[in-house]
């Protein structure tokens, strides 16, 4: 057994990306255990060096090398850093020259430059979009459903809430979800006049299996969470999207992003910027 | 005036992570103006041919080369898209080599590996928090308050539910949310008997100018978005909340992300993933 290696993700903000980033380097490496921390806001030559202490401090206890991802926009304080003994890989430096290489100017290495006017319009947009969404969360409203950039359908716990809140929130796109229900499937019909945003909708579907296994934890051993009774609504739906002509995409082995992202590919929305 | 360049992000997952960082790098050179293009889901020779013609026609188009930043793990298709004349800025395979070294093993150059068992009991933390959050909401349930991780207050429109939302849907964090009303300024006493959490509270405040701007969007020229009785409620929940030893954050010029982070960073949550 090798002993269990640290990572750092030290960031001068809030280190989301560099976690995110290193997070789907280090699933390349099968069998190996990560012991991780995240080290956010280090923006002055003392926080540096505080957190060059703390990878030393690491480096002796664990017995091996750390792992240490940076995205860090000020030379000088990776070179604080770099005093410690770690693996370093920067996210920043290693793409920043060739990019003022091709560019013609010089980077700015100013720290925290998201706060532009276009960041602020991007992010009053995304709080949009989250008022929108839950106020058309779960079939509550079905008032201004016209402004809507995309309505899921699915049975209940496919997954509608989450990938409508994440399409929210990081692509500023304002999503309703309605949930399909046995009195749908009798009326053959699309709830809540749906049949009017054809083009909006798009579809949620799950194993039944996994539905009863998500089901289950909620309401164990109702006819709700049944095998037979997801069976039946699983198959249900998907007849009726087929009918309707809906898009849909199955969730079971998906994360949120994925789902959230396939759905923009195909409805071919915030694909392009301009 | 130089002609607006292109950005490409083009990734075999969501390309999420390639577009967050290749934005992060390009806010760093001001003044320029990008046309941004996120690609996902290029896992075949296929779709990497697709993609390389359309570099090359953009390259056309413009009159000057592309930017593309890619995250893929199979180096077949890298090798595929070079064909095209443009910057590659490659996430991938800058940090896998080093790694290998490091870590001593190969990597398995494998798309998709976050299907792991880790990956589904994260997926499941995550879902339960953005349920626990949908339910916690504006104070509108105080049931099960001990099993919040977080309960931000703050006055009505200070940012709380995007924050909530984030920290549910980021880092799987149980957050609940209470607004800081006229009444409870009048009692000096914080409402739904939150004194009970102390350790779980956390205070976020803004400008009175924002804030008049955020409730003027939605109720304009009411006594509810005056500036007069902006500043009032933001006073009056700031004297609250150093009264009550709540630690509170400004939101005014921050990110939703940032504020998460930082909440968390003060909290001492999440910080350590062992």
């Amino acid at each position: 057994m090798s002993p269990t290696r640290t990572v750092f993700f030290i960031s001068d903000g809030t280190g989301i990306t560099a976690e995110t980033l290193g997070n789907s380097l280090l699933t390349q490496f099968e069998g190996l255990e990560f012991r991780q921390r995240r080290i956010p806001f280090v923006d002055s030559a003392d926080k540096a060096q505080r957190c060059m202490e703390q990878i030393r401090a690491t480096r002796l206890a664990d017995g091996i090398r750390p792992i240490v991802f940076t995205s860090l926009v000020k030379p000088e304080l990776n070179r604080v850093l770099r005093r410690a003994d770690a693996l370093f890989l920067d996210l920043f430096e290693k793409f920043i020259e060739p990019m003022e290489q091709e560019l013609g100017i010089d980077s700015t290495h100013a720290v925290g430059r998201f706060h532009t006017t276009a960041h602020r319009e991007d992010y009053m947009r995304r709080i949009e979009a989250i008022n929108y969404t839950l106020a058309h969360d779960d079939g509550v409203s079905s008032t201004d459903l016209g402004l809507s950039d995309i309505i899921l359908v699915g049975v209940s716990r496919s997954g509608k809430t989450p990938t409508s809140l994440y399409l929210a929130m990081q692509f500023g796109v304002k999503s309703a979800n309605y949930p399909l229900i046995p009195e749908d499937f009798e009326r053959a019909e699309l709830p809540g006049g749906l049949g009017r945003y054809r083009d909006k909708l798009f579809g949620l579907t799950i194993t039944p299996e996994r539905l009863h296994h998500i089901r289950s934890e909620r309401r164990p051993d109702s006819r709700y969470a049944s095998l037979a009774n997801c069976r039946f609504e699983v198959e249900q739906a998907q007849r009726l999207m087929q009918r309707e002509g809906i898009p849909f995409i199955e969730s079971t082995a998906k994360s949120i992003e994925e789902i959230a992202t396939t759905i923009l590919h195909e409805r071919r929305i915030g694909a392009a910027h301009d």
